[in-house]
């Protein structure tokens, strides 16, 4: 039996544009929670809040400990939770990092961060995914602009639009070293992208977007509409983004790195089913199916 | 016999720093010309200026659309001076573009252009190379960090540090279509570069620069001493860089191409000899053998 899809993608060799059905802010803005009226309603309408004073200068500096250890304990060995760059192999991404390290896990369960993510979404949550980013200086290469939600829906099931990613910086961003870049307003339409799913995508798609991106022309209509934004985020603060809001990152040749920690929180209503791409899912460590049940903030 | 080379580069597995034996103002801050003896000042200190106000409107219009003509006229067909994208096979760079087009040959001879160069660079000029780089949108390629002397040196045969490049934007730059990023202060040091320069390396180095380049701890180095500046140079402005300013530009993933024309002016004591690589010289189109008289103030 076909799974009806709300958001179809990647079956047609041309691209569509449909619009949102799942609202923004799930219990809209008067919900109760960590963030103000004023930041719910500026995160409804750009797709994106930048939040600070998440962290104290003494939680950044213990992640970045962290961090270096875990670097360490993937060297001279292939694990699955550890990308690497395509070129220079430097280590790209460590997924997973709420259920490999303790600091990491914590943090997943902060109030500040796991709290902001309840208010927008009006229910549990849990993590469907986690890592660190680690885009190396020198050799850090482009992210080309996707729909997070475009990907979790087709390659992990994700029913709906009611996910919510918090970015960490652990490094400072500058205008030179590979910012992330988002396009405001564009998490109210679901892009349709054109091509197939290839088998065990993620093995690619990991290191270099490629299937699951929008066509020029749609792309060019976002961003005549909603302009470019990249903000400076800095570690202590926190960027949000919707599930569905376009975003990518260009390289970065500068000597400076630039890391971040990154939480998917989805609702628990909203937990994966089959694939809506028809292939198997992607593995454990990029996308659960294993721990959907509710954080619970005893674990702080 | 071997020609004796002041400037040794990829010659060594080892990188070395080598202090600059030319001034950077020829005549000095008091030379006479169109710019005044603050700009001279800067432009020696950090080995880049930006000068407002040097075309019109109206020329910047003329100049587009004659781009447009020459993109047509490549159209469908191979040309050696018209270099197009690795991936997507769209026009990168137009060469020798004061050779092939009348309004570009005009614009090499613009007295706020060409009569800056004389001032800076005491003597007569003539141009070594001349382009209009087109950066397309969405999949516009990183360039990495190089001296543009060091290639000239190594692979053209310019004896000296007496040339200064001048370029002109055609396009709106912001800080997200990959605007060139400087290193203030790079100038005033030769990084010789590791490894060997490949047999006809511009077919490569065209599109992707990878000999010629600092290693990382040097370029870390001139980094941290200087820091990165990536001025906004807008239509109608002009960015004048010395010839040995570290530079490079990140990828542009936007929907914005970035175009702009570029001119090398050199000394006429300074013209080209036998490339110090070693290797036969470079084709006429990307550094020239042929045309190095000065450039005559009544072809304005």
């Amino acid at each position: 039996m076909t799974q009806h899809d709300p958001y179809p993608s990647r079956r047609d060799n041309r691209p569509a544009v449909l619009e949102r059905r799942e609202p923004v802010l799930h219990a809209g803005a008067d919900a109760a929670g960590p963030l103000s009226r004023d930041q719910l309603e500026r995160f409804e309408r750009d797709g994106f809040l930048v939040v600070e004073n998440v962290l104290t200068e003494g939680e950044v500096a213990a992640l970045i400990d962290e961090l270096e250890l875990l670097r360490a304990s993937f060297e001279g060995r292939e694990d699955p939770v550890a990308i690497a760059e395509p070129e220079s192999g430097e280590l790209r991404s460590v997924f997973m990092v709420h259920q490999i390290n303790q600091a990491y896990r914590r943090l997943a369960h902060h109030p500040n961060i796991m709290d902001v993510a309840r208010q927008i979404l009006a229910d549990e949550v849990y993590i469907h995914q986690s890592r660190i980013n680690l885009k190396p200086g020198f050799k850090g290469k482009e992210f080309y602009w996707h729909s997070d939600f475009e990907t979790w829906h087709v390659e992990d099931g994700m029913p709906a639009m009611r996910a919510v990613s918090a970015t960490l910086p652990l490094t400072e961003n500058t205008h030179y070293n590979g910012p992330l870049m988002l396009v405001p307003g564009s998490h109210r339409r679901f892009v349709s992208c054109i091509g197939e799913t290839p088998e065990d995508n993620y093995k690619r798609s990991l290191r270099k977007q490629e299937t699951g991106t929008p066509d020029n022309e749609t792309l060019k209509a976002l961003v005549d509409a909603g302009g470019i934004e990249a903000p400076l985020v800095q570690p202590g603060s926190m960027l949000l983004f919707d599930c569905n809001t376009m975003h990518g990152s260009a390289s970065n040749i500068t000597p400076f790195p630039r890391s971040n920690v990154f939480f998917v929180y989805n609702a628990v209503s909203n937990q994966v089913t089959s694939p809506f791409g028809g292939r198997r899912p992607r593995p454990e460590f990029v996308a659960t199916r294993e721990t959907m049940s509710p954080l619970d903030p005893r674990s702080r």
